[in-house]
Order: structure tokens, then C-alpha cells, then sequence
């Protein structure tokens, strides 16, 4: 603590946690950082930010630390690893990770991090690295209610729509529903624009009639238009929204329900990163339909 | 005519169709109406519609003669019928068939109007029973442009988001957009749903966290919250969803368009309608995925 104020712990900066660390920084709070790479984090650095070698090094200086990195492994490693975060983490400290991971994987490092009496938070996002930078993310937040309202101020700093969803991996339970919502929708919106195209209308005319009706979407507004222009540039990359189907498919066959449409997903975005499109943006979907 | 006004004839009072017409009549034109039950065209008559006992009957009175019946099959017979359409309209008259009907039958009924000097217009409707109430439907026009401005007075007393869409058939096609987009997003939505029961978290905060992001649909917003409550009452039936749907599915073959997502909507509203559960509203495939 400094000034009453905690002070935070970042590990992982890439594109979304360097935004989401910047806008904390802004906030007026102590900041202490690390990344595998060190160069992402000079800007946080000139900024006032504190760098670290290691998780550890962050732990052991921070009340609250916020983890965001790429893959589940990645989490088991920053959390559970010789020179992680639970070994090191000081007493009455708070964990929050809010890389996009497995619900289960959440609950393990609630269930770690209570045994060492400290506290545990799964916060993922949406909003993309736009919604980052803006501090306008979504924040979907498990784990206790009295932990999430004591993180809630800094949660405020990046995001806007903040909602507690329950105990530990809520939050990622409610990430994973958002990524299945995406997942079929993203299939009948590049089948609509690839209908389109083919039929001979014209696409952009197309939109205009059915996007405000009981067809519309964000994803029909925000990425049928990038279809249109031959845009693939990733706004969320196919390898990413992989990773997220694989955990949301192992988790809804261990709670027996069955998601025909998401394993159908599933394939096609396999099928695109066979043709090595794994850094496209998710829209790429259209050109494997429209073929 | 009479006083400058084009006299309307409808073909087609049920749900949509009486509302529509009732709207026409509000407008001030004078409207000649038959349906094949005659007590739906009841209201109107009280209202100042002229009743007849056949479409010829309309056919013969009315210089915009417009259709919104249930199948292709009775869009064909009330135009081809020997009672029907065009062997009675007037010279100069004007066809608008405004069912969701196929394509194909669309640029038939465009060719056989052409042979007697007539005009035709196709123009599928979204917007539902409510939207056909309050006059506010998004209409997709297919056709010759300089008669789609001619009949623009009548559709504004129906519509709100009125669209040319290219030559005949293209109203059809755009309709068909948007059942394909409905497609995806209905299955995305309803596993969506499924899986945040399933793991236990509260399916109405779930929506509060992810229907204003990346993952939000018209459906999320305005079906989900129906599924929660168990309503399964039709604002669209299953049964005309799946005519819908096959008429799409056909084309798409018949433009080599592979839509696998649509194929797998189809396929569970078959089977939902196996199961008795045609007349359900759409949001019915919540119960089928959640088992």
C-alpha cells in the first residue's frame, strides 16, 4: 500500500494488457510489471512503471496483481512455477487473471491461493484491444463478492460493463458463453455475405435492409462490412478464438451438453489455420465459405 | 385510380397481412381485399374494404394488386390459378408479392406480368406481427427501380426501412440474407444459453455482461431473456422458419454455395417439428440444445 492506495502487479503486455497496465498507471496507482519479452513493457516503463525479472519479483511488491497472458499454460506457469506468483505472493494479497482460460484452471488457482490465505479473481474480457486502449472492456468477474468489490476501482480503470457472475471460473464460464454466442453467429453471418455475393446483390445494400432487424449483430454491423472490402486484418485472431472453442468444448462435454454449432465452428476455423491462416482475423471465416 | 390514388388490392389477410392492409386503408387508399377465410377480412370490411370472392375479383378493380400468403405453392396458385392474378389483371396494373417466397418464382411471376404488359414487384417483409402493427417493417424489394417508385407511397405506410434491391428476385434474395444470418446466430444463441444454465451461472447476468459486446445479436436481446422465462410462444413459428429455410438451402445449391451452419440449423428445426413443435416460436431450440 501507498497513500492508502494498493499497489498493482501486471504480468503480461502484450497488445491488450499494455493498454489495460497504461490505463491503471493513468489512474494514479503504483505500478510494478513483467513480460517474457521486455521491450513491450519500455513504454510502461517510461511512464513510471516499475519493472520485475519474474513473476516473483512482481508478487512479492504488489497487493493486487493482474495477470494477462496468452494460453491456459501460460497462466500454470506464472501462477504454479518455481518463480510464480503463488509461492511468492505476500500476505492479504489479491490475484486477478483475466487472460481468457479454463473455468477449472480458475477454480485451481482460487483453491492455491486460498491455501496460502490470500485471494483469488477470474476477470476475463471482451472488447478487443480497441475496448482496452479506451478502457471500455467488458469485465466479467468470479470468485468472492467482497474480493471483486475491493478490486472493483481498478477494474473501473479498464473497463465499463463490470459484472460479478459468481464463484471462481463464473468469470470464465461467462467469457466462454460469449465466445459460443460469437462462434454461431459468425458462421451465419460470412454464410449471409457469401448468399450475397453470389446471388448478385449487393452486399453493402444487403446490410442496409436486415441489419437493424431481428438479423442483426454486432458482428454483422462491425465485421460483414470488412468481409465486403477484403479486409482480414485481425481485429481477434483465429488461433485466439480456436483456443477459446477448444476450452468452451471441453468444458460443455464434461457438463454433457452437447453444441453442435460450436464444433461445427470449431472445423471450419481448424480447416483456416491448416491453410495457415491463424493470424487472420476471425472474418477470414468468409473466404472459406464464399471459396 | 380514383382522385389521383391508385385503388389497392391484398391477397393474403392473416397475421401480417391484415395488419398490413389495415395500414393501407388508414392511408386513405381505397382497398378491394380477399383472403381464403373469409371472417379474417372482416375487420377490414368494418372498415371500409370491399370484399371479393376471389383474386380475380381483385385483380380486376385494383391497379396495385399486393400478396402476402403462406407457401411458394399458394403464392403460385393465387397468380397462375385459373382465378388467379394475371389472367384477370387490368392493363398497367401492378403485382407485389410480398410473401417470403422463392426466388425463382419471383422472376417467374416478373416474366409472365411482362408478357401482358403488366408490372411486378417482389418484396419480402421482416419485422413481424408488431412490426406490421406499428407499420415499421424492413421491406426488400426486387424489380424494375421506376416501379419500385411508384408503389414507394403505398410501402411507406408499412414500412420504415424500404430498400431497392436490384432486379427481380433480389427482394427474395435479400430475405433470404437474412433468414441465413438468423440461422447461425439462433444456434450460437441458444448453445449460449444452454451452457450458462448448464454451469450454473445466472443466465440473466450473463446477458447484462455480454449482449452489449462483440457477441451481441438482436436474438441475444430479445429472445434469450425469453428462453430464461420459458416462453416458448411463436413470434416466429418453427414451421415457417424451416420453409424459409429450405428455399435458401436451395438456392445456395443452386449457386454451388456450401452453407454447412444453415444445413445444421435446418436439420435440428426438422427435428423439432418431428417432436410436434412447428408452431413454437424459434426460441424453441433452446429446449432441443438443453436437452
Amino acid at each position: 500500500m501507498k497513500d492508502g492506495k494498493p499497489i498493482i502487479g501486471f504480468i503480461g503486455l502484450g497488445v491488450m494488457g499494455n493498454s489495460m497496465a497504461s490505463n491503471i498507471l493513468k489512474g494514479g496507482y503504483d505500478l510494478v510489471v513483467y513480460n517474457r519479452t521486455k521491450s513491450k513493457g519500455d513504454n510502461l516503463v517510461a511512464q513510471g512503471a516499475e519493472w520485475r525479472d519474474d513473476p516473483a519479483g512482481v508478487a512479492r511488491e504488489s497487493d493486487i496483481i493482474i495477470s494477462m497472458v496468452g494460453y491456459p499454460d501460460d497462466v500454470e506457469e506464472i501462477y504454479f512455477g518455481e518463480n510464480g506468483i503463488i509461492k511468492n505472493i505476500k500476505r492479504d494479497g489479491i490475484v486477478v487473471d483475466m487472460t481468457t482460460s479454463r473455468p477449472s484452471l480458475a477454480k485451481k488457482i482460487y483453491e492455491e491461493a486460498k491455501k496460502k490465505g490470500v485471494y483469488s479473481l477470474d476477470a476475463p474480457v471482451s472488447g478487443g484491444d480497441i475496448g482496452a486502449r479506451n478502457g471500455v472492456l467488458s469485465i466479467m468477474v468470479g470468485g468472492d463478492e467482497k474480493i471483486f468489490k475491493r478490486v472493483l476501482p481498478v477494474f473501473r480503470l479498464m473497463g465499463k460493463n463490470i459484472v460479478w457472475q459468481g464463484a471462481a471460473g463464473a468469470g470464465q464460464h461467462t467469457k466462454m458463453c460469449n465466445q459460443i454466442a460469437i462462434a454461431g453467429n459468425m458462421m451465419g453471418v460470412c454464410e449471409t455475405m457469401a448468399y450475397a455475393r453470389k446471388s448478385g446483390l449487393d452486399p453493402e445494400r444487403v446490410l442496409e435492409s436486415i441489419e437493424t432487424g431481428a438479423a442483426g449483430s454486432w458482428s454483422l454491423s462491425n465485421l460483414a462490412p470488412r468481409m465486403i472490402k477484403g479486409d482480414f486484418e485481425p481485429g481477434f485472431y483465429v488461433k485466439h478464438f480456436i483456443k477459446d472453442m477448444n476450452i468452451a468444448l471441453s468444458e460443455a462435454e464434461n457438463m454433457n451438453l452437447d453444441t453442435p454449432a460450436l464444433k461445427l465452428a470449431k472445423s471450419l476455423y481448424d480447416e483456416l489455420e491448416k491453410q495457415g491462416k491463424g493470424s487472420c482475423g476471425t472474418q477470414v471465416l468468409y473466404k472459406l465459405i464464399d471459396g
